[in-house]
């Protein structure tokens, strides 16, 4: 039996690996189908994890984490290439439903899968996407200072992203399909105030081009009034996202703990889930910061909160 | 006027600042009476900051901290060597109170003072503070693995520290100057099971002595025993912590915030305290991990934060 099982890779998951494991934890398995990481790795430039930094150019985001899973294994975190199907309480444990019928019991679980960015379809999207084609305002938004870029959606955070954007860039293009936005009232009062966010309603991404050095420009289709070409080198896409909460679904589609209308793990300040001995961290929990430094964060309260648990009700 | 005042230089403080203007928020003074870096500057050796490691020797604290004010200033942030002496709100800003009758206004203020583990008293104990004597078992216990150590206190922390330090060292003894326990009745109970857990009960620490390498043992007082001399290389001291919160206190000493009954700064997961546009992040605040990683997450939240404030209400 695992003294605690963490499922997923990223930031979260190996910080969680590393303070579970460095804290005297002795069988700690982190599932991770792919390579550690995370979703960071796709970022070509990283600036903001604080005390990892280099100014010209700038650090990748496959950079900033090529130390951490040699680290975070020193401590003897053993990493498993598996998807983890589902979990679920048993009594005093929790199952780990893996693959081929493959069941592993762990005494604690710490839920680390994170959300994924959906993605608008057009075309570009996934070649340029983290040179250019960005999800995420607070990260890359520093990198289009004084520049021109263009913001897709219409929901609260896409609006909230464009405003966060107005105040780095020097023009921010709002591009919506339709001619009403889904976001919070005051939300909207705010970006029609602002001098430097244009809207281009009714209207879609046809295509982000560039070259090797990133993009260069976005063709965008406005109905009734044909295509734009916007000379701009940034992207941004907020059209929603998935919380990666399925490994904590039940086969009824209920959830094993508490989630909010979103999807998203409700945890408190010690990551602690409401099912006693499931904690969660990083993306996948009720408002993430969708940040690295805050899912490492995450990840070592969580590594700590398992100990405690592990050694309170199994010792 | 301040877009943003910081009160502390610590991972919290200048990761704060590193996010608040990045994000675009214009004044920022992070207000830190010595140099930048924090607690964390006193220990020789720190191996859990996830992307930072070496191996052997491990990384110094003052190492770890070294890059960090040159990327947070990169921004904009600015550092002023000032102690404040108290924030209060006035109508819709802030006013920060510094030496000299000098008053500051800001927009926000995120407060990032952490707090300070209380000293015993005994001969040694700042000599060797961080090579050897720790205030911390998750940042310093796995440095002691398979060695003995003593830990000195008798609250929940001493108690709770001692256990988690018996999973990883081959022996604890624990002081404590009473015959009795303060802490909860269930981790006293944990404590007495646990084999490699020895009570050294109506003792004191008179003197920690050690070379250039660090500890090399601990000279204990029982009474009406006389003296013990213990041939340990790390000793953990849990007789109390100070909340540094002081700068929230009104001149009538009540708090401009809610606090818990040990001085502790209650915030949410977005690190809003009970008073709009005043933030806490790290040690200061509820629940605290006490890790730089930790202080460093709630930073990056709290600057986030500041913005979404300061954009609200002031645009």
């Amino acid at each position: 039996m695992l003294d605690c099982a963490i499922i997923g890779g990223g930031p979260a998951g190996l910080s969680a690996g590393l303070y579970a494991t460095r804290g005297g934890l002795k069988d700690v398995v982190m599932y991770e189908f792919g390579l550690p990481g995370g979703q960071i790795t796709q970022s070509s430039e990283i600036e903001n994890y604080p005390g990892v930094f280099r100014e010209d150019p700038p650090i990748s985001g496959a950079e900033l984490m090529e130390p951490w899973p040699k680290q975070c294994m020193h401590f003897g975190l053993k990493h498993e290439m598996e998807e983890v199907k589902r979990v679920e309480r048993d009594g005093d444990i929790f199952k780990i439903y893996l693959p081929n019928e493959k069941v592993v019991k762990a005494k604690s679980v710490i839920v680390a899968t994170g959300s994924t960015p959906k993605r608008a379809g057009f075309k570009g999207e996934e070649e340029f996407l983290g040179r250019g084609v960005s999800t995420c305002a607070t990260c890359d938004g520093f990198f289009y200072k004084n520049k021109e870029v263009v913001v897709l959606g219409g929901g609260d955070t896409a609006l909230e992203e464009a405003l966060y954007l107005s105040n780095i860039c020097s023009k921010v293009y709002l591009v919506h399909r339709r001619d009403q936005f889904r976001a919070a009232p005051p939300t909207i009062e705010r970006v029609l105030k602002k001098d430097n966010i244009e809207l281009i309603l009714n209207a879609t991404i046809k295509e982000v081009y560039g070259s090797n050095m990133g993009v260069e420009g976005v063709i965008i289709e406005q109905k009734g009034k044909g295509e734009i070409d916007l000379k701009v080198p940034g992207v941004f896409v907020f059209v929603g996202t998935i919380v990666n909460n399925k490994v904590l679904k039940r086969e009824d589609g209920s959830f094993i703990c508490d989630v909010n209308e979103r999807g998203e793990v409700i945890v408190d300040l010690k990551m602690r889930t409401s099912l006693p001995g499931l904690f969660a961290a990083g993306d996948v929990r009720v408002d993430a910061a969708k940040q690295v430094v805050c899912a490492a964060g995450d990840g070592a309260v969580a590594g700590m909160e398992a100990i405690n648990y592990v050694r309170e009700h199994f010792e």
